[in-house]
Formats: structure tokens, sequence, C-alpha cells
């Protein structure tokens, strides 16, 4: 989707993906080859004028050997930032971004004394690697943590707070090269096995000036450039701080219809050192992923004021293959024809 | 822009294209060689399921070498229909569709007789390979027939009376396979050198249901499958046919912003067997076409609600190289808006 936003912007793309059927790789040059092959890594250099990501587990080592060579926006502090829920909580912290109770943990007793500290319920979670609800096992009693421990098979852990929160939501900002941001409106984002099921922005939530001010003390500090996303638990009509991903993000994908200027463009704007585009709504839009298959190519196009955007990757349980965007002249519009929608396709969202 | 209304659709696109640079090539295989190059057809129709074009002059035997392998859309006699002006303007007559006066020509005598015939001034055009003004020279006296034949260089011409239209429109059409048609709005074009240099869709035309009564009979006439534009003189308050294009059109990219559905997606839905999308407007627009050169970036993309869209092709004069849509939420805010750009850019339009 960086691609297709990118090239009416005039620019081409060279892709370094170690998957073989990498999504993107009709759409320019494929370096198939992993993140830390040297060689690989020298020649996406040499054939490229700036270099993004849009996958935040891009190994540290890559991106410097790379931000050594080409600028690299975001820059790898603010890759990396997000890469351990742990520090990432403790920055969240030093800027004074309210969190849920949160502990490291190493050991099965380290386990067992934080689940006395935090209470349960509560998530146990990989510090690292985690995306889509993987590396997460939840904690409803504290006689589960032997089994969690057991389970998640990594040393490297956060224990988290379960969060009774009234609704999960997300802020996409962006920061330009001169330090101008600009923010998309609040998102609302149904989760199911830890997967963003339906996004739909909000028009002036009342806590859009919050969301925006956490953003951008992240942004500041981590001297950021392009999109960030920043997922939230609203407790108490209050957010709290869930994580960041350093990149655009499946609850901005509304934007490619719903918005002057789709978080695509506005990455690859950021990132190619041109002002920002204008982030305003255009009319209301909701967000459906499609996990794991792909209703009938023939039903949905009938589907009035729907947006399909098929990925082009191998259908395969839990894998976000494809999303659509629903727009509407009104809210009420567009609960309709959600729901008739999920009536119609709930088995492929 | 075909190609890239087509990925999110899950196509994915081989193009023969004898340029070199050909501007699609980053976006699928590229198989550069001549249309009549019989290796390269062969490949071609190998790799692909449907064919379709973006440029009507396409040499007829390589269309029906094609459609004698894969399904070819629009068919082999919608693409020849407009090739010759003279053929398409009888079939106009055939049709019921008035068209301005002409006459075949086929040497300067004959020139002489049709200018005398249907009075000056009025234009000698080519009957082939015609498009963006070229292969067209003006009679302003009967004198200038002579000079008329010596620069124009075929002896294959047609002489169409001069039309004092009030207005240039256009409409496009799209047919899917299954013969369910669906409409733009019309759209009222500026020219200059023979090239589009504004498109601007206009809501509620009082010629609107004429224009679509046209379209209809050219594409049952042809069992058309696709996008089909029809370019119109508006005289008196009446249409008069110019010329049909059998392919999205210049005159219909706005509909990327400015449509429920891109003429892009909608070619792409037809040629491929699927239902047709709402060519219902999204707000007002207008296009804007970059010619010959491109003003600079950094300075177009603080242009508020401007979409920009660039080719990839090397400038040259008089060349299309780009376009930009501007939206707004009501005609006079589109008119200021326009009006602003024209006067920044003039030199660029």
């Amino acid at each position: 989707m960086l691609a297709l936003a990118g090239y009416p912007l005039g620019l081409e793309f060279v892709f370094l993906d170690p998957a073989a059927e990498a999504c993107a790789s009709p759409l320019g040059a494929h370096l198939h080859a992993d993140y830390l092959d040297q060689k690989a890594l020298t020649t996406f250099v040499q054939q490229i004028d700036v270099a993004t990501y849009e996958f935040e587990n891009v190994p540290a080592p890559a991106a410097d050997f790379v931000a050594a060579r080409v600028p690299f926006r975001p820059a790898p502090q603010a890759l990396t930032a997000g890469q351990d829920r742990f520090d990432e909580k403790q920055m969240f912290e030093r800027l004074g971004i309210p969190v849920p109770r949160y502990r490291p943990v190493d050991s099965l007793p380290a386990l067992e004394l934080a689940a006395r500290e935090i209470g349960v319920p509560a998530i146990v979670k990989t510090r690292r690697m985690g995306y889509d609800g993987k590396g997460q096992v939840r904690l409803r009693n504290f006689s589960d943590c032997a089994s969690a421990w057991q389970s998640i098979g990594s040393p490297a852990l956060i224990l988290e707070a379960w969060v009774p929160f009234e609704r999960e939501v997300s802020c996409l900002g962006v920061r330009a090269l001169d330090g101008s941001v600009a923010f998309y409106p609040l998102v609302e984002n149904v989760h199911r096995d830890g997967i963003i099921r339906t996004a739909r922005p909000r028009q002036n939530d009342p806590l859009q000036a919050q969301a925006e001010s956490y953003l951008l003390r992240v942004m500041k500090h981590l001297d950021y450039v392009g999109v960030l996303a920043f997922e939230f638990f609203v407790v108490d009509g209050q957010l709290l701080a869930n994580e960041i991903a350093p990149r655009v993000h499946n609850s901005g994908h509304w934007t490619i219809e719903g918005a002057e200027t789709s978080q695509f463009e506005n990455h690859l704007r950021a990132v190619t050192g041109l002002n920002l585009g204008s982030t305003a709504q255009r009319g209301v839009s909701v967000m459906v992923n499609f996990i794991g298959d792909l209703p009938p190519l023939a039903e949905l196009v009938n589907i009035d004021r729907l947006h399909l955007h098929v990925y082009g990757k191998t259908p395969k349980p839990l894998r976000k293959i494809g999303h659509a965007t629903l727009t509407a002249d009104s809210e009420p519009a567009l609960d309709a024809a959600l729901a008739d929608f999920q009536q119609r396709f709930g088995a492929y969202l």
C-alpha cells in the first residue's frame, strides 16, 4: 500500500523482504534475503535514496547498517523503542504517559511474584517480537503461572495488568522532517484473538487532544519522521498507553478512502522530506479486515460504497489477507452498512 | 493507473509496450516489443487470463492475434471502430448520433471540393493514428488547401466542418460482461493545442441523459465491455459527436478521488467479468494536466486538497506527464482553488 501510494508521487521502490512471496514484489524490485544479509543490504542501499519500513521487527543491526549509508526514517531509535515492551513502557512513564501496571519477568518465581504484586487477571507477554496477539498468554489465576511460563517459551517477559477497558482506540500521527506534525482522528478498534477486526475513525472524540499530546511527546522524544501509531485502552474515560508501532498501521487503512491524504502518502511525504498533506476526514468510514480467507470477490464488489484491498497473500488461518473500507454519508448509514456486512461475511472477519 | 487500481482487486499485470521506458513497467512484467512481434504476443497471451488496452492505436492484427487466444476486452471491433475517423463518423450517423459535416478526402482536388461543400473554417484530419491534436490542420481559407495537403503528409484524410462550440464535453460509460451499464457525470473539457488542459465533472448537466443515450447506442452496437469515452461538442445547447476512445480516458482521471469507483477500477471490473461499482461523485473536483514539465513537487504538495499523479514519463514538450485533481466541498470553493492553481502554475498547464 506504500508503493501504491508512492508511484503517483513519482517515487520508485526496492523491497528487501525475506519472504519469497512478498506481497509487494510485483510493485518494484524485490531483494529476497534475510534482513541481516550484508550482501543484500549493500545492494539495497546502493539502489535507494531513502529507506523506510512497515514491519517493526526489523533487526536493529540491519537498521543500523542501512542508517549508516542512507537516510533511514523513522530512525533506528524509533524502530527499537517499540521492540521491547518493557523499555517501551518505561519510555511512556518517563514521558508522563499513563500505562497499565507492569513488571519485567525473567523466571517462574519472578512471574509468580509479579502476579502477586499486579494481581490477576493479567497478561504475560514476550518482551520482543510480538504482534497480532502472538507471544501472549492470559493469567486468570495465580495457579496459571507455571503453565503460562511453560507455554510462552521465552525467558524475557513482561507481566501486564489486565485492563477492564471501555474501548480500544488508536491515534496515528505523522511528523515531517522539519518537525511539523499532523494527526488523524482517533480510531475505535475491535480486536479478537489479538487481531484488529474493525477500525472506525470517530469525529470529535473527546480524547482526541489527549491522544495527540501523547503522540507528540513520543514523536519529539524519538525525533520521529513518518507515521507513528499509538494504541490505547480507554479506562474510566482516560487513555492508558498500550503500545506504539513505528509505521503505517492497520488502524489507519481507512485513510485511503476516508481521509484527504492517506497514511501511506503522508508517511512517504515525511520520509522523502516533503510537507504533510491534510489528515481531514472525507465523510465517515470503517475498515474491516479479512482474516484467514477472502469472501468471493464477485459478492464483495456488489456492496455499495465498499472499497476492496486484497494483499496478494496466500490465505492462512489468522493471517490478514485483505481489508475493505465502507464509506457513508452519516454515522447511522455507516452503522447499517457495517451491520449488514458483518451479517453477510461474518465468517471471514 | 489501471495497474494501481488493479492490485487492490487482487489482479496482477503483464504489459506489452514498445516503449523502452514504459511508465507501467515498475508495476508488473514488461514485454518490451513491437505490437506486431509474434513471439512477444505469444509470450503475452501465455501469461495472462484477459487482455485489455489503454491505447487506441494498437494495430488490428495484434488485437486479432490476442483475441483469438484469450478474452480481449473491449473486443477488436471496438478497438478498430474509432481508429478511422471516417468509419467512426459513419457509425455515429447510422446510430442516429448527430455529427459535424464531414467528407473523406484522398487527393488535393478532393480536399478543395470538400472545402467548397463544407465551407471554411474547417479541419483537415488524418483518418488514422491521430490523438492529442496530432495529424490535424485547420483550414482558415480555401487557399489553405494546398499547404494543408502538403503539411499533413497522408493521403487518407477527412475534412470536418469547424464547429463553433459553446463547450467541449465528454461522457464516460462502462459496460459489464452481462450488458449492465453505468455512466459517469458529464465532464467539461478545456483543450489547447488539441490536448485536454482541464476536465471538470458537472452535477446534473442538462445534457447528461442525451450523452448517456448516445454512449449506450455505441456500446450496444459494439457489444462493448469496459470503459468507453465519448467526446462531444455542445452547439446550440445540443451534443454533436466528436470522437470515441475505447479505453479509460484523460477526462476521467478525476474519478480516482472524485467518484466512488474510479474509471480504472470499473474498467478492470468490466474486463474481468465483475459487476460494476458506483459512479456517483464524491464532492466536486477538477483535473488539471501537467503538459511538458512538472511543477516542483515540494510546491504542489503544499496545496490543500490537491491529489498528485506523476506518470514517471520523461518530460517532453506537449507530453502529458502527470495530472492533479483538486477537490472541494462546493463549486465556488473549487472555482477559487482552480483559479489560484492556474495563476501559480500556469506555465505547466
